[in-house]
């Protein structure tokens, strides 16, 4: 039901004049078929209807297809894109991962793909520009120069307001601003890291001294670690079989990937750690899932929380975690401590 | 009657080759349906026969209206864009105001903003470009490089010839030339405050070294202070009840706030101010708000004083000022500045 | 007779990478009505035909209509832009110095009026870019700043590859190139002087440090000094009545001009130095015209003359100059210094 | 027969992140009507097919025909231009070395000639751009100023991701990047020389210091030296005649200059050198184009080897080459060096 839900915040995207809602809604957002292209549609409309402003794909999301999805959703909703922010990503191409010969420059941040990437995501989401596109990973090939170069082509051809990364380190999202403080052109303003309660390194140390000195924003991704912290495997002895977790679907290199980074110790660990966090959401009368959202929320620098749904409910579920924000106090954030374990011990910094 | 008017004077926009007439048109304009339209269109033509090519407006006049009855006047009369100074301003959208969820990026000045506000004005309009584009507010939630680089961008794009603010203070439009200077970008080339004999300080006051550091021009709205100095409202206790200026229209929050800042204190001071100017006008044998039109262009740092006009005659008397200048005498202008007792009293400048 | 003529000779533009005839066309090159306009596309066909590729316009000449008969002469006999070298010019509008008030703006140079001005002579030409646009005159009241942007925005968006100066001090050239040093953009590459046997200060003294320092190239107007070089004025007291010398056209405020700068007293001045240099054109064999033309050639700072005409057979008389040059031997070139008397005497520069 | 080929290996253009095939397909590629014409396309769809991704043309190949065919082959096979590598050049225009008087700006790397020869080019391919545009030959009568923001320019509006030179000098190309260096701009990222094992002075030698400095990529012409390296001529006494080595075919200037470069002594030394090699090939069991293109792919500054052929067949041969690199043993290097006896003979680099 989207009736008791909380009025939806909004925060900047780093150091830029450009807000979004602390709940956006990305991923795939595709899964075959008409039936299934509606439940897309579906998802969609409560999340505008509920607030939610920003929506992230990449040219990588199945294909395509995630991009093709999400631009009907535009036109079929009739929605201005100055009421929107729509962000797509540019790296893994459209293959899934399957590159025959003539294809080796469909990926990456080479001059050529950036631009040809982009021009190709623009033509599937039928739209003229987006508001941010990201390098959804760095390319360790290309020289920074010619991918600074590149992402600032796009921006003053009118495609794109501002550019972003994806799991980079931060010693290259640095370098790329001394390349463009060099040139005088814009830099990065926003990273889209992982962030949650079981993988906090990079953003709570990596990242720290880049927030203050670049004004870095960061769209977080995976914020439920792929569901794990919604507590709905927490009876489960290992990824289901056929799972997205146990095996990938098969239908692309990264879901692939996420699924085999879960070895059975590392499982087993997660569950654990989340087992602990169950009474502290008892406690606070939140799920499990509005708990773990709340909490990346409280970091300041977190400009949104990229959240998937396959159904409106789902949405509705991850928006409530808005006003669970301000019962998270010092004695349950400790709490929290207590439970994960894994708080960053790193030296504060010189002007932090 | 048009006919015994003054011919019109032009001056440059500050330190640029634009030359702009020293009366201009501006403001709402607009004043709902087709009866309403055909008032604006005859103001604006009467203004044009008498020499005035300067016209001002603004994205968030009246919703965006304010534009687009302005274009069709274009059109109607079959102007060329090359007899004309058109400006309008980005910031406050054209939302009235109340910005639904989804639409708190349709104002400020955000990249995002800039771009697609300016694209929507210019659709509104019907003209590929405008003259002048200002920022209407300060923005001071977006990085001033942000703001200065897209402005650069709409101009490099052919989309305006220069940029401006409006009420910005003189802090900001320095940091604005600093970004500028450092990034080899255009600086903003005009302000557009407000200045008239009840409000100088800023003018004449915070603004002054930026006439001679960066050749700042000025275009003055509100040289009447909302019509009070044209001495109507001489014997009236307060606002009257439905105007404007006591209560606002209902149609914008600008319009609202205008209204809000006359509480009763400051409305009798005003009154009591304009009575001291009426026997300075009756001696000159002008009106007093030609009196007070006059003393704003004798100000060498004004470029243009944009009045407002709800029938011809109104554009006559206002271009009737023009002749009056030059009876403002250094002994009326001594009795003027004992009549209202506010000149600003400011150290000079080392190079002034 | 196009038979007997020599080759046609090409220069640099400067120092740049253009091409230009040493001979090329210009000026109004239009007559009024249509026998008139069969005038110039047989001049503009013979000019062709003989190797001329340079033709030169202005938005100023005739009111936009030798742009108009040029551009129509372009399309009527199927040339192709990459064989063609065509510059126009922007400073003093089509409106033949007859500005009403709203269009003030039409003329010097502004941003808005190069930009403005060279969107209406491209429409007029018909063509989607000019080789060379000049600004036909310094503009005293436009920052030099405005100016250099203003011309290198249209070099960013394809409308021109070079710009130049015409009638500039050797100072405000070299201030645009400061400015364009300082801000990465590019300087004027040539200037449009008017240079013949009578007027040789400015491009013999004034302008001589701006070929090796900036490497300026010149194209040549009134080679022949509106005509008073050929001769043909020999035997006539004053300029004859009714001619443009004598009284203008009436038709534009530059041909006024024109006449009005020949007092009677400059006529017989001038008059008695042609006369002094009709032996050497007989002694070489040539007419006084080609005398006049080749002696200008001898300057290797110039890239081309501009020459008028209104038949085919001026044209070819015009061209026969180029093989008159190789005449002009040590000493001709001295008695020709004793006939006009009037060289310039400056100290040599440190690196000539 | 394509059946037993080795799969294809691809490199980075120099420092840049776009990947070619180490065999690539060029030169004129067209023999004249519509049979030749279905062999181009036998040829480039084999070349396809085996992996190859780069083809390289010019705009003065058989008068801009060769541009046409290739324009042709890709819509002809639906290829898309993410999967192609297509460069260019420009310099020479179409006109085959015959230049009328008014066509003189069609060739050199002027402003004009770099855009209009661009835009032509794309024309005839029928493509929005091409990925790499090559400076044909250095301008000696251009300023590199001129030439470096002319192709910036290009590649700022999208017709091109880089540029490159042919056949510059080393303190040509060293030039061009200090001019990008101070102006902010793009550099020269890829040299297209001559080179193979009778030509290695500029490759080993001038060229050496720039691979380190600036990332210098080479895409090497002529790595069969005209056909002389593939043995086919051993037993010919002086070029055939008839042949285009020996008179050129008359179809176009370079191919004339190609000619004549060859007169009856090199002819001899050649052909002496390369019957030296075929005990080496022979031994390795390959042909002796293959031990010729290995020998080239060995060296790690080549990006890629354009070759020609006008048979299917010739293009598995040469893809064969691929595979013979590994056999390139120090042994057989020594042999090679022992038998051609021309190794450069440089002091090592300060920071080699």
């Amino acid at each position: 039901m989207a009736e008791n839900l909380p009025p939806m915040e909004y925060r900047f995207l780093g150091r830029t004049g450009l807000k979004v809602s602390v709940i956006s809604l990305g991923g795939w957002l595709t899964y075959g078929g008409h039936v299934e292209d509606e439940k897309t549609f579906s998802c969609m409309k409560a999340a505008y209807d509920v607030g939610i402003n920003f929506f992230d794909t990449a040219e990588g999301y199945e294909g395509g297809k995630s991009e093709i999805i999400m631009g009907r959703a535009i036109k079929k909703f009739g929605w201005k894109q100055q009421d929107l922010v729509i962000s797509t990503k540019i790296y893994h191409g459209q293959a899934n991962g399957r590159y025959p010969n003539n294809a080796l420059n469909n990926k990456g941040l080479s001059r050529k793909h950036v631009i040809e990437g982009l021009d190709l995501s623009l033509q599937r989401l039928d739209l003229p520009y987006v508001d941010i596109v990201y390098a959804h990973r760095p390319d360790r090939h290309t020289p920074m120069e010619e991918i600074v170069r590149a992402f600032n082509h796009v921006i003053n051809q009118g495609k794109a307001f501002y550019w972003g990364t994806s799991e980079w380190s931060a010693t290259e999202i640095a370098e790329a601003w001394r390349v463009a403080d060099r040139l005088g052109l814009i830099g990065p303003v926003v990273e889209q890291p992982q962030y949650n309660l079981l993988e906090r390194e990079r953003v709570e140390g990596e990242y720290r001294w880049l927030y203050t000195e670049h004004g870095l924003g960061l769209t977080v991704f995976s914020p439920l670690k792929q569901g794990i912290l919604s507590g709905k495997y927490n009876d489960v002895a290992a990824p289901p079989p056929g799972s997205r977790l146990a095996e990938g679907t098969g239908r692309s290199e990264f879901i692939t990937k996420f699924a085999a980074t879960w070895g059975d110790e590392r499982w087993q660990k997660g569950l654990a750690t989340v087992a602990k966090l169950k009474p502290i959401a008892e406690e606070l009368k939140v799920t499990q899932a509005q708990l773990a959202l709340a909490w990346a929320l409280k970091n300041p620098n977190v400009s949104s929380l990229i959240t998937g749904a396959s159904r409106p409910e789902q949405v509705y579920e991850n928006v409530k975690a808005v006003e669970v924000v301000k019962k998270l106090t010092p004695e349950i954030l400790e709490k929290i401590e207590q439970a994960v374990g894994n708080a960053p011990n790193f030296e504060p910094l010189r002007f932090e």
